[in-house]
């Protein structure tokens, strides 16, 4: 049945503040090598994970767990997180913007296309869904304003991408 | 008529978050290349902006706009901010320093002085104002800790200013 | 005498909106230059504060002034606080991770180990204290996920902690 409620804006508040630590929760768990199923509960159980970059489409929880235990492998990463844009859309549904700025050094084999490190500027797009009480991350989505990748061969230079 | 009214907290805190998502939207406008008249509805029509590396004095929202549409032509920027410490002054005044970071790459030949990039860091003081129930920038100012010039005459060392 | 009481979601979000702005003020007093009683304001009187990197024990309040007014003589520094994890774990007690990123440019000689620079990317672990009626931090320790120390002498090359 539905309710017809309006939020107040105190609710608003806390739902946003509660969006804000499950993002830097999110940053956390990825830079300090927590392990995926801990991961994997920041987010909603059908969400949506799209790095252009590196795929041609949005992947599954699952998915991208797969793809970042592999690619990420022996990589010190530091992701960061400035001031967001956050919308509460109604009591379980909720948008945000957030500005960013990454870093990853591989030491490893597993780096995409060889490289040593990636620098990259750009925009989290994300949905997020309160389940069962608690908010989670429904979609994510990754844009770019700059990315500099640095590759192992000597002999190729480092590649810009605005 | 004056009304002789104080705050309540939440009306702070609702003040408080308003003016970070404004802030955040000044980020990404100009960021991601928004047209001059959607910048312009941040700040209130008499607002000053005042960046002292380039000007002698605080310059108004339209001389600004001419300024930033020929100076950042064709360049790659990246402002973020980084947590604020926020007054709410009054019900429609506040007052803000936010810690920044700013990059700026030139592709072009509208870059100050043939730079090719710039790397600041410094802080953001500003007012606010709350005009027809939206909080709009009433002065912004940035001060300085640390720029980096770098410049496309090869000879020209980059420039260091603390 | 103690009280049973529960703190509303309210007292939570303007505890850890006083706890943002304390730790803004942190970032800002240390980068402008602050003389070292403003600073000293922030901590709780019986604060312990731990740079690992540097010492083998968390220092008091008067031993990291010590220390910093002369370590950090004639620097430049940048310290930047992203999106923390607050828990507001009573009326009076507090604790946060915040990720950080920081910045020393040393010009004089009083750097350890004759470092030019420190680039370091990590977190502060901290809690707080709220002491007649104001926030304060009571504990701070870094952790570090890389850094980056460049020397003076040119033959030695700079050294990547990760």
């Amino acid at each position: 049945m539905l309710k017809d409620t309006v939020m107040t804006d105190l609710e608003k508040l806390i739902a946003s503040e509660a969006i804000k630590n499950l993002k830097a929760r999110y940053f956390r768990y990825v830079d300090t090598g927590a392990d995926m199923e801990k991961r994997a509960t920041l987010f909603a159980p059908d969400a949506t994970i799209f790095f252009p970059e590196f795929h041609s489409n949005p992947k599954s929880r699952a998915e991208i767990a797969d793809w970042a235990s592999h690619t990420l492998a022996g990589s010190v990463t530091i992701h960061h997180g400035f001031t967001p844009e956050i919308e509460i859309l109604s009591e379980t549904t909720a948008s945000a913007v957030w500005p960013m700025e990454d870093r990853i050094y591989w030491t490893g084999d597993r780096s995409p296309g060889q490289m040593t490190s990636l620098h990259g500027f750009g925009h989290y797009h994300e949905t997020y869904e309160k389940i069962e009480g608690e908010w989670k991350i429904k979609t994510l989505m990754v844009t770019r304003l700059r990315v500099i990748h640095t590759y192992k061969d000597a002999t190729r230079p480092a590649v810009v991408e605005d």
